[in-house]
């Protein structure tokens, strides 16, 4: 099928840069040093391309991608990154031989990890990023707590999410470090195998985590591509130019389809002026003029929620479609 | 059922909010003066609602919008307020007996239109936002060209969404006036009964067409909030907090769950820090300490986009769960 035949707006990954992503990544971080976070893709089409690739566990952020990673024949070693309070779900994944690790960063969750059926967690510690994580001091007692409630501490996480960004490198390098030196003193007083931190930002330079939670380096996004980082944009949206004026043309991929969290989408060789619904503006001024009925590619500037905006990801090579994956894991 | 029991993040709409926004706009554009925009809920158990209080005509963003409606039965009189290139699935509609307009601004539209089996359109014409539409003096030749294809020209539409959120009121008022101007303009030249345009920022100050397309004014954001019409703030993200530490806590409601093209959501009583793709942070110091497992409810700034995030409405009596409405237009 050619490209021309998708209803837009529609989701393509270009299957080289998909390809060169993933194995430039395995080749950097081999088998269990990555543990690749499937919330940037929500889809078990692409997690079992990272699995053939070696990668035999997954970092998770919702219940919902949990579940379906089991589902499929995934579920080996998934790891719920984040914290939850009902761990009825899961704990009935645990029984039926599922192995599924949950992070928790206090008492209260530690406690609805043991009365869900959870048998494993590891420890969130707060690296630098105000969000969930304990106090690198706390990581020690609450480990000890777990352990009383009848869990299997396997280590810790920490996740600096306020680094992925920064530049240059070096300076990224540096904070990293000083980031990971309080995970390392609480993986100390917690025990365990698991020093589980990292992403897409910094995973070329966290060297003290032994696994690194990156997920985006699959896709790619503008706003990763900045870091030049050896990984290529292989997402993009797909859609058509529906209305031509003076100075500017329309195409037909908005808010619904992308999401702005991270600016602006881009378009090649022209300056995206806004996002509407249904709608993306973009000059026309000293660019070669579109024509109404023209497919446009729209690179989305954060790739985790633009996917989760869609059904159906189009694998293709240029204007050919290969293959439709279902995005299956979104919602909660 | 109690909202506790809801898997967290859900979307919540509060009936006695929704029940006030629809009858008083119901009171101010009775019947056909209202045509309201299904984009803003994306759930066809809301736009029953709406038909029930009068208003027969609604207005559709998306291919997806327009069959949905008439697949449930609310198929009188659907306007495409959008362009599109390829009409079959809308022609299959109009060939099954649905009343299906579509926008036109240009001769390729119109040749899609006919191509496809559409037979009435609207013309849509350019009143001041850089999207689509026609600029007011080729609506009249774009008509012509349409009648000449066979098509039904039924009239104009124009969007003044710029305007939408212009305060004070006088000015946006006056600006909205100038942008009908040029619709009317256009109108005189197309002929046609329709006047379509406005939203519900600029739904008490436009006088001049003859139908109103608004949709938030049902459900309200926090955007539209601060302009102090006569609605009230309807739909809710519900999450937990997860997380507490010393100064911030965390809430399970995230990028994925809202929308933040209009900014970042609200929390009463505390202010947000920074939204991430499953959690929002927001400050403890100063206010009342949450507890990990607390309920919070969201305040999106955003309605449209953060709707389409769900699959579910809930629609609440505070905590009860009255029912459970599918968002079933999602998609395209």
């Amino acid at each position: 099928m050619h490209i021309s035949e998708l209803q837009t707006p529609a989701l393509l990954v270009e299957q080289a840069a998909l390809r060169h992503n993933l194995d430039t990544m395995s080749a950097a971080l081999p088998g269990g040093r990555l543990r690749p976070h499937v919330k940037a893709h929500k889809c078990t089409s692409l997690a079992r391309l990272q699995y053939a690739n070696g990668h035999r566990g997954f970092t998770c952020a919702t219940i919902r991608e949990v579940e379906t990673m089991a589902a499929v024949g995934l579920g080996e070693d998934l790891l719920l990154a984040n914290e939850v309070l009902d761990t009825r779900r899961l704990g009935r994944l645990v029984e039926d031989g599922h192995r599924v690790t949950v992070a928790v960063d206090s008492a209260e969750t530690i406690k609805a990890a043991a009365a869900g059926g959870i048998r494993e967690v590891v420890i969130d510690v707060n690296v630098g990023l105000p969000r969930c994580g304990c106090p690198p001091e706390s990581a020690g007692p609450l480990a000890d707590l777990a352990r009383r409630a009848g869990l299997v501490v396997r280590g810790v996480m920490g996740y600096e999410g306020h680094l992925m960004l920064v530049q240059p490198e070096a300076e990224r390098r540096e904070k990293t470090e000083q980031a990971m030196r309080r995970l390392l003193a609480a993986s100390a007083d917690v025990g365990g195998e698991l020093i589980s931190a990292g992403g897409t930002g910094t995973c070329t330079v966290n060297i003290w985590a032994n696994e690194i939670q990156a997920g985006s380096y699959a896709l790619m996004d503008t706003a990763y591509e900045q870091l030049g980082q050896p990984f290529q944009q292989a997402l993009f949206v797909l859609g058509r130019v529906i209305s031509v004026s003076a100075g500017w043309a329309v195409v037909d991929v908005g808010l619904k389809a992308l999401s702005l969290d991270h600016g602006l989408p881009s378009i090649d060789g022209t300056e995206v002026w806004f996002c509407s619904d249904e709608h993306t503006t973009f000059r026309t001024d000293g660019v070669p003029q579109p024509a109404v009925g023209d497919l446009v590619r729209v690179r989305p500037a954060h790739v985790d929620p633009t996917v989760a905006l869609h059904d159906t990801l189009h694998l293709v090579d240029g204007t050919q479609v290969l293959e439709q994956w279902p995005v299956d894991m979104r919602g909660w």
